[in-house]
């Protein structure tokens, strides 16, 4: 960041201002605060007394984190008027930095689903193409970084929600290794597989999220403690002598022409920058039987979430297509219940001995690029992201050229290995930007 | 072993037909093939040609691990009468290394309970006070090696079921890493917490066994890549510098003073031998709620592996009591099933922190000593021995020194730390026999 914050923030405020009302990507927002703290940040810089590289940073939330005094909705109508009384555990570490906690964005009803459709605070639009979806479920998150409605943003990732807007967007987006950042004051969707991860331009600014949000939290039952030389050094492009494999489970799903010529381009770029690329059996993992069992998942643990609402009528507190989810894996004979918690165990037994063979995988970020807003949502949108939620390391999706609409790649690595794929991700980000 | 193998079954035999009738241990045997082996085994140790260490040794099986041409009744009445076609996996290898696998033995009805007291094989009987259970679920395997109708025998471990009648039977047990060792023909009741694993009079055999006994197999979904060095030394007493955390958990459970008193002497032994022992808190631990969750899953995992039964009815196949168990797995509500599944997770990630701060966990193995089959089953049976399940680490039962009936210590390792475990349990051997 830098010490012109408050005209940054004036012109923050002044395009959601124009383009908010044709986006729908900030549902709710404080600008009087915002430009208390913009002051203070600006200040600190005069005096060279910043906090850090973030000092500044103009960041938006997604509706399902809690911010003290913003809107609270997890996207759903039920909650449209709660006000949160509290900063999440995050949101506090994020203004302990400088952050400025400024703006609440849209999401996907209940975090379930891919396009940020809402039926409550309507339907974002992608910024690059406004007929087209930003993705979901955090894709009010990604569309206000694409459409410089903030400098970066939070999102919640389940089986993919943080990296596929950021794929369809064309920004960086992190799942981080399950437990590394406290997940206080989130309204979960999915306990077992829910995490927080941020959202940026590039990967240094979200090198410096992650760094920051990373802690250990009493009251997150999953909260892990950070290794000791966990993201110790600044991060380095310098994939040499790193093996990456490409799951040979890509055929198994029907992805667009340009998403193949992207992971090519990616593969041949890491190549000539000296890391090893292989193809790989990640032997036990069917990744549309192991995303349904993950969607079967966050729909049954959906409903214990949302009992309270699913149990009132009414399509102004939830929609009857969220109720008819819900209610599905409310109501899932339970032997598909264990065998779709058997399906993910297996699916993360899988994965974690893929990393005896390689240091990261290598994928597509979602099979398809950002679709029409009147075309079917595709079924496959999460079958890639899903793997790092079901074994619980960070997943990177980055985005890489293309002629008309973003593409992206996904690099997957083993529990707390943030330092290394962001690494391979600024390789990328180098060489291809 | 020896090379005196044909006398050693002879007097096996001579023991079974002797004793089996009032222990109840033995359900099915095959003296024929056994005494084959036995010669074969002779006369490799003769032209000392031995295939290893284990050469000779004599073999229990528990009834739900397939040895061809025997009885697999799961110690269900429903297949009292079913032959195995084909050697289980480990019974493969462990064939190969010499060991003459020559008899079932009797179990807990369907592997779901506390005292192999069947209903359709019989109550077996503990040979060290014929009034005591020998413990459950693998009561057969540990009695039969307590009354010298095995050199060794194997079980299988849910929520403790190794260890706890190896404690009861003062003979030492292993619950292996989830995966180490292939469960191919073994009779799934919860395959997410299932393992198979060994018991022996002493730790080098238990040793030896493992060693044997692990494998990778493409058809288990849990099971997991050998470490390259795991297990590759000589396993020597030797706990100097290690540290030994005890948990505070062991306050919330209800435990007999003997059991207290023999923690107390172990932690003194290891203490002098130049272990480290500490206590320490596994914040997120609560081995009620825990054992309670993991029972939930095995029941209603075992309602799911056992439905072509459950849905028939006949006291003939399986006991009413065993129908209402798995019944109430069955028809639980939802939410409890994903509360269960989460506890476990929850429980799991709170193990694994507990072991960046020591090597090992110390604790008593069951809360009680070997009780009588008049007295009622006592709940918290598996408080301490499921932690172990939970979040798929090794755990080693050895006994330690008692007036009367056998006390046992329980030591608990991160995921591949057999070697470790065997080490420390090896001085408990040493110090305390």
């Amino acid at each position: 960041m830098n010490d012109k914050c408050v005209d940054r923030l004036e012109k923050v405020l002044s395009e959601i201002s124009k383009r908010n009302g044709a986006l729908k990507i900030v549902t709710d927002l404080d600008a009087e605060k915002a430009f208390d703290a913009a002051k203070a940040s600006e200040k600190r810089w005069q005096e060279q007394k910043e906090l850090g590289p973030l000092d500044g940073l103009i960041l938006a939330v997604k509706d399902n984190i809690s911010v003290c005094g913003l809107r609270w909705s997890a996207g759903l109508g039920a909650w449209k008027n709660r006000i949160a009384t509290k900063d999440a555990r995050v949101i506090k570490s994020l203004r302990d930095a400088g952050a400025i906690v400024f703006s609440m964005v849209n999401m996907h009803e209940g975090a379930l689903g891919a396009t940020t459709n809402n039926p409550h605070f309507g339907r974002t639009a992608n910024p690059l193409d406004f007929e087209r979806t930003p993705g979901g479920s955090s894709g009010g998150s990604a569309a206000a970084i694409a459409a410089g409605l903030a400098d970066a943003a939070l999102g919640t990732d389940t089986m993919g929600s943080v990296r596929i807007p950021a794929a369809y967007c064309g920004v960086v987006g992190l799942k981080p290794t399950c437990g590394l950042v406290p997940r206080d004051g989130l309204h979960f969707l999915s306990p077992s597989l829910d995490t927080i991860g941020p959202m940026a331009p590039d990967i240094d600014t979200l090198g410096y999220m992650i760094k920051i949000m990373a802690g250990t939290s009493k009251s997150d039952p999953l909260s892990r403690t950070t290794p000791l030389e966990w993201m110790k050094k600044p991060i380095e492009a310098n994939p040499s002598g790193i093996i990456i494999g490409i799951p040979t489970q890509l055929n198994l799903v029907a992805c667009e022409a340009a998403v193949i010529d992207s992971l090519a381009i990616t593969r041949i770029a890491l190549e000539k920058y000296g890391a090893k690329v292989v193809d790989v059996d990640v032997l036990g993992w069917n990744p549309s039987c192991a995303r349904r069992a993950g969607l079967l998942i966050a729909e049954a643990e959906g409903a214990v979430a949302l009992k309270n609402i699913l149990d009132f009528p009414g399509q102004d507190l939830m929609s009857n297509e969220l109720r008819s989810l819900l209610a599905y894996g409310r109501d899932a004979p339970r032997n598909k219940l264990i065998d779709a918690y058997n399906c993910i165990k297996a699916t993360a037994v899988a994965t974690i001995k893929i990393f005896e063979q390689v240091d990261a995988l290598l994928m597509p970020t979602a099979p398809q690029q950002a679709f029409r807003h009147s075309d079917p949502v595709p079924k496959n949108q999460a079958d890639f992201t899903s793997l790092a939620n079901f074994f619980g390391g960070p997943s990177l999706a980055i985005p890489v050229p293309s002629n008309n609409l973003p593409n992206s790649v996904q690099i997957v690595g083993p529990e707390f290995s943030e330092a290394l794929i962001l690494s391979i991700g600024k390789s990328i980000e180098q060489n291809l930007a």
